[in-house]
């Protein structure tokens, strides 16, 4: 069987997501990443629940990749008892698994609104007969205090993850993710949530279809590299007209509107010298054979990435 | 005939923007105003142009109405000599029809890439045979270089605006249309653009649907105020999921995500006390009686801002 990149290899630290070849079980993405001489996986949970977490771990040490981020804990913003529980036992599983794993960076997903955090979830008017006016504070709309629920959260199972070796990475999504997915939508703001525990606690990513059209953005990544919480940087192409869904609007790297070259410089200049994980979700490219979509990556990465790494 | 609303009206704040009854001609829509009991209409060129500016002009000054704000100029981003002339020739006219009209405040919705700007634009695919790595410049993706020109351009129009007593109001839009539409995402970078001119020459826009996810709002609203720069309120809230086309995914205040009461108040304590537009790109309401959505703006508007405004 053939080995994974070594150090020098031009696709050393080229790493692939499973998101991205969703059609593939974990051992066959394992594999297609060996094949395809890159050096590292990025790995989703469900390709590690399938399997179980022991086997994966062993499947992932026998490949010899290093496993570059474990997607994703997070949803840290429900308001309830019940929900706060859940979430807070979902990720301290999360960061097991991810330190059971070999993965140092557990990527967070923070959540939405509390009431509106099922993917295109409902809008929610306001009662036909009421009009007594917006109450003043209506937790279902209320972001700031959302916000402030996801700080809570990170102080609770900051400890947790610094006993397992693990780092907690709060991923900034674009802001039409806001009422959905993430109340956190700019690095900066990560950073600010992120300032209050140890670097090696909590960082934050930087996944270019989410900040691309930040006008602060080479500032707070070379924040994030002066503070040391640069944890990951993730590709994928901003391209238009949007999906019927957006979260799977994302396009190879070179296909949209992102300035790749400009944007690795910066992350390049911020001292990062980890992996680049390519993570797309784009029903056209589940349907493309996993082998053609690995060899588009390495294509898209050595030309438009790989130049910019310094 | 009725009469515009009496500056104690409940209503007299409530702007009619014409986007928002696309239907209904100037005429229309200046008498549904009045009808509906509102102190103000917001006019997008299009119904203007359609009855000739003067006619326009007489037409608004016989309704009794302020112009709250002429939509829309802008579109700055151009790097070629040829549409960096046409954008400055379009709003130099843009200009004059606000000072014709009697509107004070032109509002710049400021344009995307330059490649890529027509709505829903392709996406711009590398050649396949180049594999010389992405050029370090690439003109049609870089996003600095674009606000850099709006920069530029605004430099070139403040003072034909301050001849005409009209300022230019720079509106940020959601980070949606980042790629095609407007290279201004944030309140506060529309604030550092307006800060090498005058207050009464460069303003800012605060539209709930656009800016309303900004973890930095509070402030850059305070800010706005503190400078004198806040020139206009529009009120649109945030839908799931989204339309097909994004531009037309607004709904109605009350029916999304946004916290009213928070921004309203926020809009408020910053010193506001203009007029408050409602400008919704959507359908549906596009498909409903002009008279039916004029009420739906001042039920909405008196029971989810007006109780915030102060």
């Amino acid at each position: 069987m053939t080995t994974p990149a070594a150090p020098e290899a031009p696709l050393a630290r080229l790493s692939l997501n499973t998101a991205t070849t969703k059609a593939w079980t974990l051992e066959e993405a394992l594999d297609g990443a060996v094949r395809g001489g890159l050096g590292a996986v990025g790995l989703w949970r469900d390709r590690v629940h399938e399997v179980g977490l022991d086997k994966a771990a062993r499947l992932v040490e026998a490949s010899g990749l290093r496993v570059s981020s474990l997607c994703r804990g997070g949803f840290l913003t429900a308001d309830d008892d019940a929900g706060i529980a859940a979430a807070l036992a979902d990720n301290r599983a999360a960061i097991v698994e991810a330190a059971t794993l070999g993965a140092r960076e557990l990527v967070l997903v923070v959540g939405g609104l509390p009431a509106s955090s099922a993917p295109g979830g409902p809008a929610l008017p306001y009662p036909a007969g009421d009009t007594t006016g917006a109450p003043d504070a209506d937790p279902a709309r209320d972001v700031v205090a959302a916000r402030a629920r996801v700080a809570d959260r990170i102080a609770d199972l900051a400890p947790h993850a610094a006993e397992h070796g693990v780092r907690l990475v709060l991923e900034p999504l674009h802001p039409v993710f806001a009422a959905d997915r993430a109340v956190i939508s700019t690095l900066g703001q990560a950073l600010d949530l992120a300032a209050p525990f140890p670097a090696e606690t909590v960082g934050v990513v930087v996944d270019t279809y989410h900040v691309w059209w930040d006008p602060d953005l080479q500032r707070q990544i070379a924040r994030a590299g002066a503070e040391g919480r640069l944890a990951s940087y993730q590709v994928s192409d901003w391209t238009l007209p949007l999906a019927a869904d957006a979260l799977l609007s994302r396009g190879h790297v070179g296909d949209g509107h992102i300035d790749f070259a400009t944007l690795t410089r910066w992350v390049a200049a911020a001292g990062y010298t980890g992996d680049v994980e390519v993570e797309i979700f784009h029903q056209g490219i589940w349907d493309t054979p996993g082998d053609q979509t690995v060899a588009t990556l390495a294509e898209r990465y050595t030309r438009h990435v790989l130049p910019h790494l310094g």
